[in-house]
């Protein structure tokens, strides 16, 4: 027996060789490279290119012009190279390669994080907020990709549900935090570009947030799940989508909490349970926590697309006035509202605003700089969370 | 109150206009389209390059030269296309593009799939077994990323954990499936590469396989979980790890089942138990259900890496003969050992299968065309998996 294992020619070293008999090896250059000082430096291997170029965020993140967002490789031996002339601030930071005018991603990061129709390499610069963004040595959650059942939609659909650590052992009941995504988003979007479960992690970890548990939906009510994920197969993601922004999504929302408290050990009742959303998803918070004044104690818009269009007969939109009445007169415990002052959602937020200053509905305000953007809803909703449930 | 809203300038085009404000858009070509007929075209606009092929298993997948696997696209206007002579044969396949001889992801497919250092696009030509590869409209089971504590390991690991549709309500106990990953796998392989739970949904729905949980575990003992989910941040993954088929795995499995059976309603003794992997995991496989006789009564080796490094001294390796003679004392209910002609672990396989026969162990024997690739692994489970808990 030991002679049969231990004459074996096979060794480790072939296993490590041949292993998965491959098609496509990985590249061996490294990039993005991070260094010490928070200045990083992309190379991309391409002997044949005339021009390589890098676009990203981080490249004078203060502009709004995109020309000012690609800088130019420079190359050697045919490994193209750049080098940022500053260190980076801490963030989440995007970027992709063009080569001759084709934009690529970078071979040698695997990391990518889909946004729509388009997928992006991701790294991380640490320190500050954007330490909240990194996964971190702090006892983790369970993130879930779980179906339940919606009957007022009549199917099933899939939502992405993070319980905090310990909740598996504690036997205590958790207050809920619903978090809905933006146009174009899915179930997958908070988690994945938004970072939520890293940031409530981090947040629950430090003491600055109460554990929680964070149920983020499907928005889209033509579809039952994010691309790829129902029997439609591997479709393209698109930003039109049937039926959206028409009720149907809000008049289905009970359907969401009453799987929630039947399946996890929730705290059932308005001060256990707070609704946020981005964009779209700030729209639907709006109309949500006001269609059911009883069910969310805490509401938060962030970017949201407080916009109407006139040709939608929904019954969930109707008698608007009448409704936030009801809800500001059960005084929530809070209404949050944040927006970037360069959001083409800027002066419908300032509106909404005057208008609850009017009426005398008090809410808080949160401004960021930039626009309508994921750094901005990473930002809000480390900004959101330490003031939930206390 | 209606004045505001209505009046507003905005309406929902401006959202779908400017939603995001994305600094990438997506491109507005179709690749790759499958025709009714399974002939599949793939497109890539690229108006500046010399030469533009693709390379992936759907050409002549009965090849192993790598010569074969790449053809040309023609260009006209600036979009380069190939459409495939012949209908493709049902199977999830993968490919990229390769732009002067870079290669590429196809920008109009945001399907892609990560094999340790490298990221290809995939799609899937339905039919026969590939059917079982698809989302299909059945009822989902849940999929969550849990982490457990490992004594043994002396952390805390990421798992990834599929419970059958109805888990939640039933209040039934369920047998566990352990399902392990090969060299430069993590916990995430078998549900994204191996198609694990579409293909446990589809099994279960078609009433082939028993409602079961399955268990997918990290067999990098020198990972707390897969790159990019640890405190380690964005590590390029990579198949060299230290601390690989040294035993520390094997002798750490124990905690998992440990933790399953206190945290998921199991049946909690040998015949609501299966374990089987690919390559390493086919020998982490062997090595725990000898080394555990009273654990598993279904095991499974799927191109098992049956190999074994004579400078590597651990007590789970030792006695091999006399464990394995335990083991099959005790008349296992399934021994299970599939692997491809091609494969370069065959002859390993062969050689522990001619021991097997000369002990008089029982086992069942598959033996599929090709080799060490993820086509065989998602086939043999599809096999393995209606085998269980009969």
């Amino acid at each position: 027996m030991k002679r049969f294992f231990f004459s074996s020619a096979l060794m480790l070293t072939t296993l490590l060789t041949y292993a998965q008999q491959a098609l496509w090896g990985g590249s061996q250059i490294v990039s993005p490279e991070i260094h010490d000082n928070q200045i990083v430096t992309f190379r991309l291997k391409a002997p044949k290119a005339v021009r390589v170029q890098v676009t990203g965020d981080f490249l004078n993140s203060e502009s709004s012009e995109e020309g000012a967002r690609v800088a130019d490789l420079v190359e050697k031996d045919g490994v193209w190279e750049y080098t940022t002339p500053e260190p980076l601030k801490p963030e989440l930071y995007s970027y992709t390669f063009l080569v001759d005018g084709l934009k690529i991603n970078d071979p040698s990061n695997v990391f990518m994080i889909r946004d729509v129709q388009s997928v992006t390499n991701v790294f991380i610069i640490g320190g500050g907020r954007a330490d909240l963004y990194k996964v971190n040595d702090v006892p983790h959650g369970t993130v879930a990709k779980v179906w339940y059942e919606s009957p007022t939609a009549g199917m099933k659909r899939r939502m992405t549900v993070y319980t905090p650590a310990g909740y598996e052992d504690s036997g205590k009941r958790y207050p809920v935090f619903y978090l809905l995504h933006g146009m174009g988003g899915d179930e997958n979007a908070w988690s994945e570009l938004g970072r939520a479960a890293q940031i409530l992690d981090n947040l629950i970890a430090q003491g600055k947030a109460k554990p929680m548990i964070v149920v983020m939906t499907n928005g889209n009510i033509s579809q039952e799940a994010a691309p790829g994920e129902t029997s439609n197969g591997f479709v393209s993601p698109t930003m039109r989508l049937p039926k959206t922004m028409e009720g149907s999504f809000e008049t289905s929302f009970p359907d969401v909490v009453r799987y929630v408290d039947s399946h996890y050990r929730t705290i059932k009742s308005k001060h256990g349970r707070a609704i946020a959303g981005l964009s779209m998803g700030g729209f639907h918070s709006l109309h949500i926590s006001k269609q059911y004044p009883d069910m969310f104690d805490y509401i938060g818009l962030f970017s949201a697309a407080i916009l109407s269009d006139p040709k939608v007969d929904s019954p969930i939109y109707k008698d608007l006035e009448a409704k936030l009445k009801v809800q500001f007169g059960k005084k929530p415990a809070l209404y949050y509202i944040a927006i970037g002052n360069t959001d083409f959602l800027y002066k419908a937020n300032t509106d909404f605003r005057r208008m609850l200053d009017e009426k005398g509905y008090s809410y808080e305000y949160y401004e960021s700089a930039e626009g309508h953007i994921w750094k901005n809803w990473r930002i809000y909703l480390t900004e959101f969370v330490p003031k939930l449930f206390k």
